[in-house]
């Protein structure tokens, strides 16, 4: 098994973007990635695409073929991949086996999502959960969310202000991220009045509806520094699946799949919490941030809320937590989600964050999930 | 990069199947293939599966988590892969590199598809092509393939019998395959005086509307005799993507990504097409399985019709195709006949192909296209 390098990275503008297509989004991120990397684009030797549903958002299956085509790229091998919210995720992790296996030496991996072209995403994004237990039962993933908060609050006093500071957290670093759909400041006071979504979430605890694209490229570690000065290493790449529905789970305030894929990151890397310099976590709603550094292992079980309280997820603390601004603030174009976080780290770890680097940042970690966490998956990147 | 061995494989009943549901299909195709390999379920540690459109078909995506959940599988690493109809021949390959790569040792593909829940499937299928330059203009696959064997006919001299000839065959084969979805035989008469579908094509050179899964259980080559005395062995597992449309081609009447996929394939087997014994081809229409013998280069250009009526494909002649009854007659779920081929081949390399046994079988192929041939992918496995 060969050690894996990213060499390049990049991520559209995120937002409601209606003068881009589908096939523009990913194109750009493509060629954006394939530009970063100092390749030609004729040395890609495979391609995985994460995307959740463009089959309900945009009538059309068959993506990877599609984005080949269109950007040029055939006949290489393209896949993509589906694991609801954590697709982009599994897409690089897919890549990364590629490249590990020798079956591919240079490989892109990438995520879109294009969610605006319906009248209403809801249904689309609900086929993330189990459609028998649950959707079709009238349970929404904010409603599912909200049990999981209430939870929460109850059994170790988590406050609706310390959920609301989850958000305006991740607002402090979008407002230096150009590229996220909200690069813009917002209070405890201003999250804690928004509409009303499923008690207690309101609708900025809420990530939004977004169209987006991320990719990055990747190579054999040894060939990292023919292309590039600054490559990214693959440290550990980790997935697990966990229950579908809430109603199967012991304990619905803890995401088994997370705690399973991050054990065996820390493993994989030979890396424990104390080293990760910052992280990206899939925060969908603002409780799951809470749940994520309590099952990464940064804070001790209940501590989320406190700990986000206390200031250790900011920037210049402890653990500096989703300095892009997160899925609340940068934006969650669910399937571009995972790339986008990987390509986060990528800056950070090349200290090319601007405004929102994080001082010193060497190992850095991204986590996706898809659903309520049927899904998690776990990567550790290093300089 | 490791050797690669399946060791157990299993298929459903093929058919409209009113009285099973999408998970209880994937179900039994993974169980039967895990019973098949003699290991324990719990030594696997990987899945994945192929398919095209639960999105669309069953309202449901994050369908690997889902399948882990409802099977028991929790917490190992799942993943959907998506290509169309070339859903399952991907998930094959996914499943090999995964195993090649060392990732993991123990891996099950899948492949599943539930078309029969909704009242019309054309316009999920349409979504396998271009929708901006084919579906909404009105192109359903019958008469894109239509068009193809239109220009087959006056290019090369095919005619309408050698087109029907295909049909029949596959359903010789099929009258010998218990799990196929049309067991029987059926005349040339008949697919020429059936229904018209789209000129030249009548229904019985359509393959059907079909449910059902398959499902391969592969470990390392050097591991395989703990399970079975009767390993089959991944020589190749290539993969290839073309134009998603077919104003885009030189040539409508060859599909470039089966000839990419089937050239890389001979060579990392280091064989060429007189050593395959026998080989599972995409003939989603008749014209296609034409087009996949001349592509993969059993018969030159233009000789596929002729070929097929001087009897070379039928099972006792030169090159034994679709001993299970191909897509036509097995029956066509579109993310699981990829998986369904392999299955064919991995029991006729046993010899456990019943009356349907191609004599002899030492080595096999696979050749699984989606769309129109915007994506290829090629197995040859050997005893």
């Amino acid at each position: 098994m060969r050690d894996v390098a990213i060499i390049g990275a990049h991520q559209t503008k995120f937002g409601e973007l209606w003068d881009f297509s589908f096939r523009q989004l990913i194109s750009e991120a493509g060629i954006g990635a394939i530009d970063d990397s100092n390749i030609e684009g004729g040395n890609l030797e495979a391609m995985y695409i994460g995307n959740m549903t463009a089959g309900l958002f945009v009538q059309q299956e068959h993506i990877a073929a599609l984005i080949a085509d269109h950007t040029g790229l055939n006949p290489i091998p393209c896949a993509r991949i589906e694991a609801a919210c954590a697709s982009g995720g599994l897409a690089l992790r897919q890549g990364i086996m590629a490249v590990a296996s020798g079956y591919h030496n240079i490989v892109i991996s990438a995520g879109v999502e294009k969610m605006t072209d319906v009248v209403d995403a809801t249904p689309a994004i609900a086929t993330a959960s189990d459609q028998e237990w649950e959707a079709k039962q009238g349970a929404t993933f904010p409603s599912l969310y909200a049990m999981i908060a209430k939870r929460h609050m109850y059994e170790y006093g988590t406050t609706r202000e310390q959920l609301a500071r989850f958000s305006t957290i991740n607002h402090e670093n979008a407002a230096n991220n150009p590229k996220a759909q909200f690069p813009f400041e917002i209070t405890i006071d201003q999250v804690m009045n928004s509409t009303m979504v499923a008690d207690p979430l309101t609708l900025l605890d809420c990530s939004p509806v977004t169209d987006g694209a991320a990719a990055v490229v990747m190579c054999p570690a040894e060939d990292a520094k023919k292309y590039t000065d600054t490559p990214i290493y693959v440290k550990a790449s980790t997935q697990a699946s966990g229950t579908m529905t809430l109603h199967d789970r012991k304990d619905i305030t803890t995401i088994d799949a997370t705690k399973v894929a991050a054990k065996k990151a820390y493993e994989m890397a030979k890396l424990s919490t104390n080293d990760i310099d910052t992280v990206e976590v899939h925060d969908c709603f603002s409780i799951n941030g809470i749940l994520a550094i309590e099952d990464l292992g940064f804070v001790e079980k209940g501590q989320g809320g406190p700990s986000v309280e206390e200031g250790i997820t900011e920037n210049g603390g402890k653990i500096p937590v989703n300095p892009s601004g997160g899925l609340k603030a940068r934006g969650h174009p669910l399937g571009a989600t995972g790339i986008a976080q990987a390509a986060e780290i990528i800056w950070q770890l090349r200290g090319e964050a601007g405004k929102r680097q994080v001082e010193g940042a060497e190992i850095g970690m991204t986590h996706n999930i898809g659903g309520t966490g049927g899904t998690a998956t776990v990567h550790i990147l290093s300089r």
